[in-house]
């Protein structure tokens, strides 16, 4: 059976998100209360509404209650979000994400019972401030509260070494998920404990922050996982 | 010694960023138009200016070329961030992170050298998507054009199995990076070849996108890998 989604809002967000649904095969069901925005988007979605979803009656007709999610996004005022995603909610709707700005926001739709919040500027801020402490660390993603997934170029250090032999694994605890260079056609590729590090070589590592910071070269380690969980839940 | 930083243009992003790098020993520049957002934030960085940055002049007057990154974001007006990349870029700043809202903006950024660009709107649809096609996914990112990191709840059909005998590693190439669940206290943790699943527990997961959306129970895959490069660079 056909997925169903809806999208409350076209906002920058949802149209990335209709991007990358809207090629897989399910059916969308887009409301906006801008007539041009509907106009623009209407022949990429199954059906489409020109809707002030601040009427909670209107809500209740144009969204069937067992739709598999809704995505809401309605604009600036965060007044709006809440009250849809409250409309939502008291219709049945099992799966709601909704974009929020501030921490507030978010926890104002978590009290009403918004299962999945989504920061993208937090999220991308979360992921860009180790980047710009440390030096061979070229991404990084917070996985929970000890544990970090980033991608790091290959130490000095570890150049002409065995994976066995390295240290990452039995002195850090760090897992090696993958490595590029130019070995893997710079793909992401298992290796084996025999692999040798070479020069260029990006591994993607998971473990504990500390340990993975300390590897990545980074100056000064002071902040306290204030990175918060990224992946609890869906998204933060 | 001190990282230095730059934050040019005080957005929803940057803020974040602000927020994140705020408490590490280093040194913030913040330049915006702004006066009330200058006075609302100069006692949490080193140096804050009013200024308006479409001034080539004045951007070389306030950012030392030897300066560790500089952030720019500086509004909605796409024209202001390639016009303040460029002199960034001709002052010889080394790293340069902007926002980009579009793929055209970005392209544009890349070409006046640009070395990282951020889309928090994108990268956040990216990893929403998935979640609404595949009822086991918890969280998806992906790595490369071929490898995702996902986050899955156990399917029901390896429950009660050993890491070691489920097919996951040898039939589905899938590598267990690490699991979370009643056993691990909730955390993270490691897991060894005679790990058991147990309900509710959570594993993350890397390797082919296919073989990971499978496992997920995803009911159809149509799309082919648009999902485009996460990890390139920084982030895509």
């Amino acid at each position: 059976m056909k997925k169903q989604f809806a999208i409350i809002g076209l906002s920058s967000f949802t149209k990335r998100i209709l991007e990358q649904i809207e090629t897989e095969e399910c059916e969308i069901i887009l409301i906006d209360k801008d007539p041009e925005t509907i106009d623009a988007y209407k022949d990429r979605v199954q059906r489409s509404y020109i809707a002030d979803v601040l009427n909670e009656a209107t809500i209740g007709q144009l969204i069937p209650p067992d739709i598999d999610a809704v995505i809401v996004d309605p604009g600036d005022r965060i007044e709006v979000s809440i009250l849809v995603t409250n409309y939502l909610k008291k219709l049945g709707v099992k799966k709601i994400f909704v974009r929020a700005e501030t921490e507030e926001h978010g926890e104002i739709l978590s009290l009403i019972g918004a299962e999945h919040i989504v920061y993208p500027n937090k999220e991308a801020a979360q992921r860009l401030a180790p980047i710009l402490m440390a030096s061979h660390l070229i991404s990084y993603m917070p996985l929970s509260n000890e544990m970090v997934l980033a991608e790091v170029k290959a130490p000095q250090s570890i150049l002409g070494k065995k994976l066995i032999g390295s240290g990452i694994r039995d002195v850090l605890n760090l897992n090696v998920v993958a490595i590029r260079g130019e070995k893997t056609g710079q793909e992401y590729s298992f290796i084996s404990p025999d692999y040798i590090f070479s020069e260029n070589d990006t591994l993607l590592l998971a473990g504990n922050e500390k340990n993975l910071m300390a590897f990545s070269d980074k100056t000064i380690v002071k902040k306290k996982s204030a990175i918060s969980r990224f992946l609890k839940g869906v998204l933060p």
